[in-house]
């Protein structure tokens, strides 16, 4: 089994309105997707395609939309705010982000990711006549590591979660990992070829077989009950 | 430019005192590695190979290795400890683990996972003539999200965070992201093809352009002076 990773080009500039789903399907005609290949779209198209920016004229601006984002402050540190957001997600600045948007916006998360990726999926296997997953992405830190990592906030056309309860090693030991965040890994995976230098906003994976089902990226989100470091 | 990932296939069940790069190396062979290429390695088998493992009968004497493994327990939930190692990485359990192994034993991280990974690499390019990256990876997880993700734990021959600082995007406006944690990104990927149920301990991701340099694993944990979250 090899595993690609492949750029998706040749998108113009995304702008409140497009169809983003019809440029994905047309730019990645010429990588020939296939059944089961998974296409990986980074959040800040999908959230400008869906209108979801607003004016930010400076500074403080800026953090009185990161405050209005946020269902919750979790931590403060001198500029940065670790918050929840209102899909549950916890990240910095409640996901609000200025950079790669043109003049004095800011991007906001896109209101419903799971219901983006699903809409995204329809149309671009409509258009191309494949069955796909798709993945939308974006740059979280974590608690106790040092740089970002690229996460699912939004999924349709596969289970986020490989669940492998049951499931026994190579000795008849049943398995201690048993759940591994799938399209966590394959978001991390997509974000060395959409690296925020490179102005690729997509890219699609070939060659993992995930597992099927009506999957949601809120699966991912440790239940606050079971959440010890919140 | 397009990333592949592929199993490293053939080696055999590893045993303490192994000579695994050799080994390692001879499994590559058939991939025909290239200058720039990733080695990434789950943990298991170099813990083996260095006789980083103990016999625990039953619960009560893995719970002892996991505390002797543990410089500090930062939270307890029934059978399961979040442990600071003596690495200084946070995770389930110290890393002990008892699946993937033989009999009543259970496996510990290895020593200097760093070091691990640097006389890996040295060995496999002596072996195969190429100048490659090692990563060490094990199975983590996160504070917030559900399921695991493979993280590195050991590094050599590359940079394990992508310093952006300084960097513009599209629109000419310095950038947010700033530090991307890649080591993490490429063993979350190689998790896809390395799976615990896939009995594949290694992979070789090829196509990605690393920044070259001395890092070290290590540089991805965290100080505890900036962790809001211990």
């Amino acid at each position: 089994m090899t595993i690609t990773i492949r750029p998706v080009t040749g998108l113009p500039e995304i702008r409140a309105g497009d169809d983003l789903a019809s440029m994905l399907a047309v730019a990645l005609g010429p990588l020939a997707p296939k059944n089961g290949d998974v296409l990986v779209v980074t959040q800040k198209i999908v959230s400008k395609a869906e209108g979801a920016f607003r004016p930010a004229a400076d500074e403080a601006a800026y953090r009185q939309i990161v405050e209005e984002e946020a269902k919750a402050i979790l931590r403060r540190r001198g500029p940065l705010a670790i918050t929840l957001t209102k899909h549950g997600f916890i990240c910095a600045n409640s996901g609000v982000d200025r950079s790669n948007v043109e003049g004095e916006q800011v991007v906001l998360l896109p209101a419903d990711p799971d219901r983006s990726a699903h809409r995204i999926r329809i149309r671009v296997e409509r258009g191309l006549g494949v069955s796909l997953a798709v993945i939308i992405t974006d740059t979280f830190g974590r608690a106790w590591r040092r740089g970002l990592v690229d996460v699912a906030i939004g999924v349709s056309g596969m289970l986020p979660i490989l669940d492998l309860r049951g499931s026994v090693d190579m000795h008849g030991r049943v398995l201690e990992v048993t759940e591994v965040a799938i399209a966590d890994e394959i978001a991390a995976a997509a974000e060395l070829v959409t690296g925020k230098a490179s102005g690729v906003p997509a890219a699609l994976v070939s060659g993992y077989s995930y597992p099927a089902g009506e999957g949601r990226a809120t699966d991912l989100i440790r239940p606050p009950a079971e959440d010890m470091f919140r």
